[in-house]
């Protein structure tokens, strides 16, 4: 896919979740539940976060793709990442991985590295979680290599989002800085991915395509915000109304 | 009780509900947590949402009602519910039930049909939830047949809401299609109607008057609002400074 | 430290607080969770909340202060508490104790008195769970004597906020009604003081400092915000603009 596509790809994707609406079951941390609950809204898809180990496989089973979010992680997410993933095998179901702050713990880093063997269709992490999964500096190459490693699409976030599955690579480089000052963006932007890939069966656009709707939806929220308190409510009415023509004429990919 | 005194009642409980600052005690999922204690600071109650087995007794013990919300139902909830409800019985406390999502999973039906047993003054659910619990589709007459084989106010949210205790019937055809596109709306609309049943003995009139409440603030945040994101915090400012001038102006009943 | 000093100390801390960003580690409950990471991200602090018994120590082993809130308490935080505590007693970390509800349940009153055994740098409370801590009216002698005998800056916080290391006291008046009718308003207070505390050895001023951030961001918030809805937003907007000039234009010390 040559970058300049993803647009009018990202726009069609759009399109078609918000006519199929796709659930995702989210799990996520407990700070993020909230804002990644209304990041999905926003953008059409139903969010459920149930945890509970004897209802959570008839929650996947009946969704359309999965987030497993490291954050906040214990021994409750633990037994429904196991069980929420013997359904996603069973069915089929697209899931994302995002190792939150595994930087900072290495239980959870081995954690991570045990999930990205049951081939995650795409991970979402930033800088120094990289490093902390794949133990190597995250150059374009380097992502690139872990891609194809783990035959997953591997998206770094930071001030320039880069995708890959190995073969083909995109930079984006909407968004703002005040993403970085609000919490559960990084997590809300995984959750996107996972509603994307529930529509769009090619990985890498999807999760290219979900990351530019947040970027741009970020970029204008930035422009209207008059902080980070009232950035996260600005962002979700962007996000609610982006168009094609919008995705076209902001997008600032590579 | 005629329709057309529904605003005037409402006006009438809400100010008492100003005045008297009742304690709503709430057993509510992880996502919805913080958006339904701002709902009830905002209409004039204080919440608390302890779950420790150790310690939800006294909690409810000095509530003047209770909320048991069944999304991210796990072990923890069950327990401080049996707890919770074991109080509320001694203390004769008004109660309300939200089977969220029980037509997701039959355990947590059965579940739901199992709390509906023990007598919650008003059951608040919407289209899906109500053929799940009751097992029939949610014409008028099943949903007042429901409620007085229950003995609780049903409330069936929706594009109207209808409220029936099985006598008396109501409609309400206020709110605002982005209270459908943001998390956790339905929970808060259980918990204001349980903050008003702490107020008002008629729980037919306390849960009507509740989803008056929240639909007319509804609407006004949705002409105010730009989207989802900017849609919660207008209905919470709505909701603070709603007067029966316009409630009388704005209500939709019948 | 001289009242009339508290403006400009605090613009002094807060601006080193912006260089260093250090990283507070909050074990506080889960309804404040997503606001009180806000507050930290708008003030220039990172967050970090995991609760879990096998990681908590290893993520306050490379945080810079730690807070202790008590609401939802539950055997899980427990856990977290006692484990991160050992952290922070042999790397001699600063930590908030905030005895959230302790006026609604003995046993978690109980379990503060103990923790407060285990000397917090300060402790942040109301009126109520003063006089369920201490046993006494929170005159100001009663602050004073109490934060003598426990070894802690006091900070006792409502429409007046009160802080005392015993020997230094302070008054100020700064805030916004609205803040009461925010859930989190206090947790996050104490969060605040916590990454003050991580950047400024002084506890008293630190501590001082970060309620004042607090009102004049209340103040400024209250202002602009049309209820309690849009007060957060505007509260985080305010704290991540502050100034020096700000701070001593509005600062109402005492």
């Amino acid at each position: 896919m040559p970058a300049a596509e993803l647009p009018h790809i990202t726009a069609d994707i759009l399109a078609r979740l918000r006519v199929r609406a796709p659930r995702v079951h989210c799990i996520t941390n407990s700070v993020a539940q909230a804002f990644t609950a209304n990041i999905l809204l926003a953008a059409g898809a139903i969010p459920s976060m149930t945890l509970s180990a004897d209802e959570i496989g008839t929650f996947v089973g009946r969704a359309d793709a999965l987030l497993v979010n490291l954050g906040t992680f214990d021994e409750e997410r633990r037994e429904a990442t196991a069980a929420a993933l013997g359904v996603v095998s069973e069915r089929r179901l697209p899931w994302v991985l995002d190792p939150v702050f595994i930087d900072r713990s290495e239980p959870r880093a081995e954690h991570a590295k045990s999930l990205v063997a049951l081939t995650p269709d795409a991970i979402r992490l930033n800088h120094a979680e990289f490093m902390a999964l794949s133990d190597s500096d995250p150059e374009d190459a380097a992502l690139k290599r872990y891609a194809l490693d783990t035959l997953a699409v591997v998206a770094l976030t930071g001030t320039v989002d880069r995708i890959t599955d190995g073969a083909c690579f995109i930079s984006i480089e909407n968004g703002h800085p005040l993403m970085g000052r609000v919490t559960a963006m990084g997590c809300a932007a995984s959750a996107l991915a996972a509603a994307f890939l529930a529509i769009e069966s090619d990985a890498f656009a999807a999760t290219a395509a979900a990351l530019l709707c947040l970027g741009v939806a970020g970029g204008i929220a930035g422009d209207r915000a008059s902080g980070p308190g009232s950035f996260p409510a600005a962002l979700l009415d962007a996000l609610y109304a982006l168009d094609k023509h919008t995705l076209e004429e902001k997008a600032r990919v590579a």
